[in-house]
């Protein structure tokens, strides 16, 4: 037996920004962006399509969100603007899981509920939450159309996972043009997170044939699509397409979760600092190796998007892939020896995620 | 631009009426179903699952919903159960779409209102409506994933499409026991009908990457598991797969509405009395043919259906696929001549549903 829910209205399209104002329906919002959006012009486009419904911006989003930077914020934004009902998040990954826990209200107003609802996964008040409208400029986290926010205490060495049954995004636009400014790195770093959320919807134990259907459209899509992105950055159709690849691996493991390739990648993150996008990708031929074997259905639809007759040739056709876009595959080349290496996956393989990665059948 | 929008929260497998009980929270229900359903146990079932919960049998749903049969019943319904929030519809389409008609209330609680928003499209007073869990006997009409309901008036010879914001079924449960005992001839029929929805979503002009990721998942499947099924109807591995791909389909098609072979449809079914899912499938080769040609992106998709390199060798595959499970395919074989069937494309071209079929780019 199994699930599919995905709530989220999606807008997409080159331009699709101009529904912005529809979404809302006349409700007042704040936006929610990254430093550099001010510069980039996007705070004038979206005051251009809302005027006054935009009563502040919160522009200061720091990458990977942690308690200790969050806290402030979040109390400032409950106080000031209690009654504003929506949050507009235009931004990358972090942007929008920094307004899923700004949307979240708790009884006080103070940061430190929201905080040990992250710790142990309790229930917040429902009727409270802000809505969400999520507006990614990358192609990459699928934050956009998950329930989900990932929230680091790098001060405690951990990971909190927020998700409450109403932290959903009521709409993801998923406009290309404003993602034409990303650059290289980010780039890559998403188009790859966005490989890897599809690969681990595959290999997962909550697999289901939607999930799997529209995973391995988007996995086929990003080989074909994201080498050529690379060398033509400022090409929109492209971007649309690495854009609705990224949606589809996100409608994908928003019913699955991710699985031993994320489970890896978050020590990688926390003690190297390794990009999230690179940290939970370069393993993925290896995990790959690990997956065939276990279920004939999952095999035949992993050969299927690497044009492979053979698991070995999957596997090539997938280092091949990341090597030529410039990313290592070899833990060595991280400072990882073969020992620590075994260690991580026996580890990361107990994580919450990792006890997502597809079994043998009995 | 394009968008894609699915609220409905899918529970599926063999077993999953299971979750009916959780899905419906305490909330008392209506079973609306078909004459045969309570000699077939599914009456039963559904009390044994739900016990006092269940407020009233509605078991004469007759198929193709008329409104001159549905306004006494409708009647009927909100003076008897207006209290009774909401309605478990365990069966076919015409079972699904006497459902969506019932859920919707009326000011006064009578059908004329009713049927005025159906032949004008006018909104109905949304916050009195009833809750609607759509429970698919069939593997085919897609009414569990939509928010239309057809609904015919034999007597003026037309049909109506109901569709509200909130006509969506909260809950789809798609359990393929209760597809066993489905007769060879309603299995075809209903099987047909959704190889239908799939293509038909494919040629489009409002097919996007979404719908058409999922619209090629099912018509593959439907392609390689229909005619293993009607060869083992007891088949419960086979019954849940054809499940899934009419369920793919539903997704997919619930964000284009249908095109020319639906299309087509209306006048054999009103006038000749022709199966739904026969009327919408026969014609699916010549439509192929002229679907054909207009973009060169859905060519591929189309070919990659079929696994074919030529438009030709397409559509002599879907034809052989149709003479093999025993469908003619020419309009002769309906009584159709060669030019009244000419006229009859020109009609149905400039129909709702035939103006959704993709066009030449300029």
């Amino acid at each position: 037996m199994w699930n599919f829910h995905n709530p989220v209205s999606i807008h997409a399209g080159a331009g699709s920004l101009r529904s912005l104002p529809a979404i809302l329906e006349g409700r007042d919002c704040l936006l929610v962006t990254f430093p550099e959006a001010r510069a980039l012009g996007v705070v004038d486009r979206v005051r251009g399509l809302v005027g006054e419904r935009l009563r502040g911006v919160i522009d200061e989003v720091e990458p990977n969100p942690d308690v200790q930077w969050l806290a402030p914020l979040y109390e400032r934004v409950h106080a000031q603007w209690a009654n504003v009902p929506c949050l507009v998040a235009v931004g990358g990954g972090s942007v929008i899981d920094t307004a899923k826990a700004l949307m979240c209200a708790t009884a006080s107003g103070g940061f430190a509920e929201l905080l040990d609802a992250l710790a142990d996964g309790a229930a917040l008040p429902p009727g409270l939450h802000k809505t969400l409208i999520a507006v990614p400029t990358t192609a990459g986290t699928g934050s956009e159309v998950t329930p989900w926010a990932t929230i680091w205490d790098q001060a405690a060495g951990r990971k909190h996972s927020l998700h409450q049954p109403w932290t959903w995004p009521q709409a993801a636009i998923i406009d290309p043009d404003l993602m034409l400014s990303l650059p290289a790195s980010a780039t890559l770093a998403s188009g790859l997170d966005a490989l890897s959320h599809a690969l681990e919807a595959i290999w997962n134990v909550n697999r289901n044939p939607v999930s799997t259907t529209l995973a391995a459209g988007a996995a086929r899509r990003i080989l074909r699509v994201l080498p050529l992105l690379m060398q033509r950055l400022g090409d929109v159709a492209l971007r649309d397409e690495m854009a609705q690849a990224a949606l589809m691996a996100g409608l994908a493991f928003s019913n699955t979760k991710t699985a031993l390739a994320h489970s890896l990648s978050y020590e990688l993150t926390l003690r190297h600092g390794l990009a999230h996008g690179i940290a939970c990708s370069f393993s993925l031929p290896l995990v790959l190796k690990m997956a065939l074997g276990r279920d004939g259905e999952t095999d035949a639809v992993l050969l299927g998007i690497f044009d492979a007759d053979t698991g070995e040739a999957a596997v090539l056709r997938l280092r091949n892939f990341l090597h030529g876009l410039g990313v290592a595959t070899d833990p060595a080349d991280y400072g990882v020896s073969a020992p620590m290496w075994a260690a991580m996956v026996e580890s990361a393989s107990q994580g919450p995620r990792g006890r997502n990665f597809i079994r043998a059948l009995a």
